[in-house]
């Protein structure tokens, strides 16, 4: 297992995680140029983000440091109460893969999708096996476009909280079944993004970890769970602050050979996101050291 | 799969369901005198408001009325941080097999605990799997016991939002590894409580049931999950205000064979916890006919 006690080499900040400075919209250049400050090399950006500063002006910032993006957030919301909703979601996954191409981002994380509408409060129907049919339907689109561009797809299981809403795969177990189906010589194209968040709780997280083995762990994403948990989105932790014991699933990891970033994801409305950023990405930076 | 639409024979009302009317705290006795003229057979009531009005009171309410149990809420809490805490933890899990068996419950509930600290803010560690030896450890030993009674005990996986502070058993899959491991002959003394709302997410829930069977069924719960959620704990939604297939879900039961009650258990602080609690039964009749 990698020691990263003595530097941030390995650390990448997602962009989400600054998405605020005390409180207010933190535009993707400011944030990139925090991170460039602090010897950070890596990110990953999320489109909203990306698409409000440009995305010809973030590519360009990106080469010009020299950054890799961890990931690119994100595809996915597959599912769709017709036919009109499922091509504009394969539409826009194909944007999402050109602009990771772009971005030259070593993997397009891909937040799936629940049932159609549930996010906005109004769920078009409650057959969560119909929207996972389309989650297959629709990830198996795309990994040929996205074979074809050489951009891998990165299925990330989301935590049982958002299966209504905003994922569908909720595990690790779950994500590498598709996997199976889909790329079952395990050349890379197709994988997953391991959050600690997400998949802490699991019972067979270290045995499917194993099983993911190195070709398809794309990326791992660290933050921690609170207790307690006062909002389901946007009251995520800093490394350190909750239960999580992040080290022995990062060794779990690693011992698959994994040497990748690890990505600081952190959606935190009521804290972390009304400090300023400077202290929040110094805070990060401290906490890679100490409890990842 | 049984009719619920003409009558609410199969209905049971987890007493917590209205546990405040109007917002105020709602005496047990009250309880039940409302499920009995509503023709309400079965309820399942929870040990503190039991203590509150005296196990005796309720006892003899229970039987003049002759009201069924579908379960005792709750025993569990198994991990502790010292021995003495286990130790605590065993007698009263020990007490609450007399009082399930006093109140002639037809299961006592295990809500089996979480990171010992946890649930008060403050875990003693971040251990998971050390708590989930101390809950396998812990039904072992209350197994013993329960049997001697005659007391059949039901793990309840509960939802993985609750791993850290409540339960770190959170799959049907799991619980029934700890049933295969200590009841392997499938005695009926042990088994699980289905509630839909911790397991309506998860893609194994249909296997997982079959492989349950009808002697380890002892318990099935009923809610809904609502879009937004907006606590963790005490936001659950009545049948048919969410998103999960009840029916569907029950169906799957009674293909095993279950052929017991369907019991409402709603936490719900700002809506139904608010409403009058003669409104609240009344529309858990009206809903298990609609859409149980």
């Amino acid at each position: 297992m990698r020691n990263f006690s003595q530097n941030h080499e390995w650390l990448s900040i997602n962009t989400a995680t600054v998405r605020k400075s005390r409180g207010v919209d933190l535009p993707l250049p400011h944030i990139i140029e925090a991170c460039v400050e602090r010897g950070i090399g890596a990110i990953s950006p999320w489109r909203d983000q990306v698409v409000a500063a440009g995305l010809s002006v973030i590519s360009k910032m990106v080469k010009s440091h020299g950054l890799k993006l961890s990931g690119y957030c994100r595809g996915g919301m597959f599912p769709a109460a017709d036919a009109a909703g499922i091509q504009a979601s394969d539409l826009d996954n194909r944007k999402a893969v050109d602009e990771a191409c772009e971005l030259s981002a070593q993997c397009l994380v891909l937040v799936v999708g629940g049932l159609p509408g549930a996010l906005a409060g109004q769920a078009a129907h409650k057959n969560i096996e119909l929207s996972r049919h389309q989650v297959h339907d629709g990830i198996a689109k795309l990994l040929e476009y996205a074979k074809s561009c050489g951009m891998p797809l990165a299925i990330e299981p989301l935590h049982p909280m958002y299966a209504a809403d905003r994922s569908c795969v909720n595990t690790l177990e779950q994500a590498l079944d598709i996997c199976d189906a889909l790329d079952p010589s395990k050349t890379g194209a197709l994988g997953v993004a391991v959050d600690v968040y997400h998949v802490w709780w699991d019972p067979k997280l270290e045995s499917q970890i194993v099983r993911t083995g190195k070709n398809r762990l794309l990326a791992f994403h660290v933050c921690d769970w609170l207790t307690p948990t006062t909002d389901l989105l946007n009251d995520r932790g800093m490394m350190g602050d909750g239960v999580i014991d992040i080290p022995k699933i990062r060794g779990w990891v690693e011992a698959q050979g994994f040497n990748g970033y690890s990505e600081v994801e952190i959606f935190s409305a009521a804290h972390w996101w009304q400090k300023d950023h400077a202290e929040v990405l110094d805070t990060c930076i401290a906490r890679h050291q100490q409890s990842v």
